[in-house]
């Protein structure tokens, strides 16, 4: 840090566990990605390669060799996994994260149908292969999944082999965690956080009204993801209390 | 692609009549195109530089030569050629299109009241000159033109001499095509396609809504415009079924 | 200027004391800081890093070098002297702005209550430092300011030696002089402007319409402030009525 300001509440290092930081990468170029770990790099944890993007990527080798020289793991977002798994082809996504050298995977059913046993088999097999993010939520907005049913899903995966589990926001921020307008379901939240361990969480908070309402609830090392790369300064400003959002937070006045 | 995905519909290629980008550059510095043609060269068809950005544009010239390099057409957004109409200077427009090396170039009223007319003129004194392509709408969101009027004024300026006509909705995607909410007019649109081959004409769509509207109702071929540089990917996978929005749209279940 | 239209309006030109362009940079690179200035370095008085992102930014030194080496001046957001200002820690301030050797400094109070005898005070004693930038307006959307007071306090704080003052607005242009919808509170702006001359005035603007507005109400030179590093170029077009809001606004028709 930059000077010696009093009362910053501790962040976490890495490899960290708490205060993780997912970003969201729609189609970088190489010196777009030199340039956000320039700033970003000691902030970020993972990079997710948002939905299919990696599929019409044209610098896709280049850009994970970018990231693995740089210390920071990547995975192809959800979407690609639910696209190869609607086709029937699996095992041909299983050859592709072989294939790329990828040592993490998303399993989530946010665009399709799938029976949660089927879900939990996907995790098992793939945990054999990878670590895996499993997310829960839907992209539909119109789908609202009580919090009881959150909650079971969670465990459940998590007891299937996820490493972590996500709560699905979309690019947007207006889905699953979130109303359409962006407004976190709170009694949501809170209750999800009475069962399952606030480290084995990433809530996908996009907008930086979200950003902060976690940060507030949980404190500066809470794990959000879904960050836009040019969002993770200001996101490191929101967790130490220096911006107008969380100013006073973390405070002793 | 990098994938062996089956049954992703097939995209047109360059040079395309259909499945057309048209992005907008509303300033960007050299290495900043040079980033974007990394990751989208291939998926892009032309390069409007939006409005009048270019009368303010330090490295013009050098602009042109890098997308001229890439093999990618570049046109100033209409607001130019309004702005020399307006002052009665067309015929210094014209010697700049020249001077520029300028292979195509748009009309427009989207600022200014102008008769069929004369804009038909223009499309035709123009024509001799570039490829025009000729933009239909209002900048202004009071200004409601009805659908029977909307095609005849397509088929007029295309029998002027026409490339393409473009639909109007600005940078933001709230006027002409949109309401001020960005919602479509459908009954609009649906009633242009019945008199307007989908082939000549670019609706600019720069929302993501709009987007995934206009591909679901004409197919992962349909020409968009004033996409931001950095969606074109996110377009890509929208129009291939490969985002949520479109994820079942394409396949057979 | 590349083209030779006629009746665009006069801008002044660097050092400006009316006209000038106050840009944000809430985290970039150098090369993004190149980028930036290649493009718009002519129509920028002045960059702040915004807030206290300074603080966790990695590579300031080099920042500051560059926009040193083009001539631009930088400052720190008014909310990292909140930020030692509520620590009991404003001496240490004045010692970091001599140890990466600022030349400007902002004295607010948008996320602290601060008598106003304090403020000026701070700002006597920085301006015996540096050029010293004054804020008015809260970052708290409920803490509404009647425009008598704002005047009270821009005149104070000017004879307590701001150079300028600012108009809060935040990097969303949702508070202060703006409605939460991002709607300009009017009446005030034009009851401060019968009371404190224009030129000492910066009107943060992120907003496009919210930079229409002024421009309409005050003229192609007028000062305004948080604008994005890839809006300046929008800006510019839209204080010479070379963009659709402001096409007729400048012209004798």
């Amino acid at each position: 840090m930059n000077y010696p300001l009093t009362q910053i509440p501790e962040r976490t290092i890495k490899p960290r566990q708490k205060g993780y930081t997912m970003v969201m990468d729609k189609g970088l170029s190489i010196r777009q990605i030199e340039d956000f770990l320039e700033t970003s790099a000691s902030y970020t944890d993972i990079v997710k390669l948002g939905w299919a993007t990696s599929f019409v990527t044209p610098n896709l080798k280049e850009k994970l060799a970018v990231y693995k020289s740089a210390g920071i793991p990547v995975y192809f977002g959800g979407t690609l996994f639910e696209a190869f798994v609607i086709r029937n082809q699996f095992d041909e996504y299983r050859r592709i994260l072989d294939q790329f050298g990828m040592e993490y995977a998303e399993v989530s059913d946010g665009s399709l149908e799938m029976e949660q046993d089927d879900k939990c088999e996907y995790i098992r097999t793939l945990a054999q292969q990878v670590t895996v993010l499993s997310e829960v939520g839907s992209k539909d907005e119109a789908k609202i999944i009580p919090p009881y049913k959150w909650i079971k899903l969670m465990k459940a995966e998590l007891e299937a082999g996820a490493w972590k589990v996500i709560g699905e926001a979309r690019e947007g921020g207006n889905v699953g965690l979130f109303r359409a307008s962006g407004e976190v379901r709170q009694g949501l939240v809170e209750e999800i956080l009475t069962e399952i361990p606030e480290e084995k969480i990433i809530w996908e908070a996009p907008q930086k009204s979200q950003q902060v309402w976690f940060v507030k609830l949980v404190g500066a090392n809470v794990n959000v993801g879904n960050i836009s790369p040019n969002e993770v300064i200001s996101l490191e400003t929101i967790r130490l209390g220096l911006r107008g959002d969380t100013f006073t937070h973390f405070l002793n006045l």
